[in-house]
């Protein structure tokens, strides 16, 4: 059993997605990862979507590009929240992917985050926030994150003046 | 046994939906039409799309608006041809709509028309063309109606000058 | 205590964000509401965000348009997740809205929603799914209101037909 | 005599236009390619839309870049269907290619697929759907085709968990 | 003999292009107007294109909305200055209308001029620009024009104080 | 006295105004070349504007980037025709170059093309077809060209094939 | 003498620019007003721009749309701060006008403000504060109007809940 | 104390800032520069906003990328005139980063300059402007600075010619 999945469109999200996984990695929370093209393993998505409650998943995040049907279809397949990254694009730099994920009409919600890497990494952090809920262990590394991407910046401004 | 299957995301797509239907009327191909909503009614999209070959349908039509994903899911889910038509929007005017649905990454096409009213009149009269590879009854038909739009179109200017 | 604070930039926000206390009235979720306005009442928005989980508060949806900084802003002072919903633009269909919100750098999500209404309402869903990840009862009544919006949309085909 | 037809406005939309024909001799499709301008060979393209029919030639492909005319008006002089690849620009990424093919007015149809590579390879996907709907084996084929990419997908999925 | 030919994809231009006959008439330029659909009546477009100069005709003008082809191909079929007035449209308020017809590749011009009236108005004006060159007494009606139109800012400006 | 002055906002246009001067060249048609910025040298560009006419020069082309006031601005300081030619920028690939220019108020035209190079050339091309009107043997040029760039797309066409 | 002076293109832009008016009134800042168009009244445009600062204007406020070539022409002719007002528009909502003021190159700042009323407002608000700087009383009636501002949200949060 | 402050979001806007700081350098005004993260410093950013004005700063400028809360929010904290630069963006160009800035809701301005570099140089020079309503000297400078970039202008003309 683990608490997030991260999935991808194609392999191709994988550099982007990677980021996500990273902080999930930080944050010593459980997940696991997969390809799964809502176009080309529409039934394995849906009985990935169908599936995720009852095996203990808790939070998905999806990444995928240009007409980006993979959040917004195992979100219509569950009801755990779903949170969606949009993939930056060649030729309209990801603007496809935001749409295509963000406006989802009325009754099932994506939650979308920022085209490409930033969103890849929010993604992760919100799913953190999401469990820290009802975590209040995690809540208290999202306050450490929080200090230290801070004390980070703070560092950066000095080093500046 | 229909020729052609209009489907939509939801009964609000209707008044689009049913310039498709007029002209299927117009030129005498048979046809069904339903909402299915992508989102709400994903596994009848599902079944409908994988059993529709095997009805016998041709052609799909599929219009949706906003994250529109039922053109692209129902693609992934056929070999049929998909015909998409985006719904024109409140907010983004249909944009999002078209690049959720023309979009399609590499291996599942769906042929878009343009948003709102004129792609679904253009969709059935793809459709048509799409039947009339095989059928050179509906493409003397297509003839007789573009001569007719051509002479219209004529006497308009007629009119004008 | 309440479960979800429900704020917007402005009072102009309420016929929108009216959607979301909607459903969260449907659902039996606890809400409170207020105008925080990023620019006009940044202390109190600061002061909102920071004391939001001492006071037992889960998930915060904040509605904001132009450039909409109240979502981001009130994200960057607690860890506790923030929905935040675009509000339509007179100018700009709501891209603006849109762009200032999900655009997020690294760091500080925003689970952004649809422009407008039906963002609004799938705020109030992701808002109960959040809480679901830790309320089996929330997550059946979820899956009740997924299967009425289905019988509803199965319905309005069988009226179509 | 061959099925499709493959053109283009310019040979600097072959490294495009490759990928269609890649794809059609893979399924073993019979095509020609031409460069036909719309605005440099607006003759030629004329007689080349007006004789399709009689030569056999079932579909036809049209990719070009820009104030892309060459899909729609090869559409406006036959009554065969026409599939439109919008080439990827350099200065708007190919949105000016996509509005000027998708947006059609009612009366003349043309299937329009994703900018660039994408669109390329689901241009000739869905011109042979739609033969097709009258041939049972390159039905199979695409169900072939289908499965192969479906079991990439599953196998890139392995190698990433 | 007319000096310019008003042309126009729809009688659904006429509104906006009536601006342009407007002023047409006030300099006493000669003209005639004609709906010519590039699509509806594509041989009846390359005719007209064709034998313009032949006819006398020194310029054209051309208004045409969505996928706007009209100004593109008749500049494809003359050496004649071709200017194009692009429709504003519902959908995408004129976006794609204008992107048809400015984004013309190399080797066939178009003359563009703003989206709908304003853009009707100036395709007047620079016609008559065109004709000037060789005509110092038009040259002179412009010269009486702009200065009637500047001293109608003045007034303006002087009843706003 | 020449027949051209082509004007650019600042010498980082001159690679993409060269393709103008090319053109010019080869059609034997005699021109000038300056920088004149709109916002560095206001004063320069308003007396070369009203002096214009006076000079002889009949034809003025002028290409600027980003917030491109200079084609928009020469024409209101003169009656003769003004092309305005939209850098391709490096924030916004040209958007704002080209609405900058195109979106003319009512009253003062530019006659606008593509962004950058292929808009660049087509400006010489159409201010030959300007000069053209009264110029027969420009036009018999023009017709050269015209069939010269045909026979090389078709050319292209038979080494594609 | 007066401090600051509205200008804007057209008395169409009137509507909007009255907003910015009010709020100048309201803080006793002197101010005169007119219609200068950048095309059609040129001259005035520059002389208004040159002896402005001679005149002891210390701020200028210039509304536009379309190709709004006004703010950042007045601002090439004065060392005065021009703050730009994009006004919005009916074809493309006003990114015209924003993308026209906003985008200048570098040398020559234009201060531009958000599209439309919102716009018109703020640019009054941000010229106060320019004069502020050097006058402690301007100052102070900023904070006062930020308090009454602050209290009037609150207000209507209290009504809200 | 100093004049003017420079701040940015992020240490990876500096090198479109230091384009600010460079023209400080050369007009000899004095300023200090921080990275203050609007999300991740917010207590800092409220903190330097509110005692911007006691310690003497008479004008801030703000560089900051994506969904940009820099400027606004520390305008909402101060009214000394801000002055927003938006930075330029993977994904979108710097259009988030733009609208996110210069969208302002009224109450609250922004003095937003363009995407990038060039917006980063006329901030400073806009800084300038507004320091120069009360010092005689600085205007002086300023038109110095004009003159010399006038001439540069000129210089470059003349090699081109």
């Amino acid at each position: 059993m683990v608490e997030i999945s991260v999935i991808m469109g194609s392999k191709s999200d994988w550099p982007t997605m990677k980021t996500t996984c990273q902080i999930l990695d930080e944050f010593g929370v459980s997940y696991d990862k997969h390809v799964i093209s809502a176009h080309r393993m529409s039934d394995e998505m849906v009985d990935f979507a169908k599936s995720a409650e009852a095996k203990g998943t808790k939070v998905i995040i999806a990444g995928a590009g240009m007409a980006a049907h993979l959040p917004g279809m195992t979100a219509a397949n569950t009801i755990l929240p779903v949170i969606g990254v949009p993939g930056q694009t060649k030729a309209l730099g990801g603007m496809d992917s935001l749409l295509s994920i963000v406006q989802m009409p009325t009754g099932i919600p994506v939650a979308t985050t920022a085209i490409g890497n930033a969103g890849a990494s929010n993604a992760a952090l919100l799913a953190i926030e999401m469990l820290g809920i009802s975590n209040p262990e995690l809540r208290q590394k999202l306050k450490d994150y929080r200090k230290k991407m801070h004390d980070e910046a703070k560092e950066s401004s000095a080093e500046l003046e």
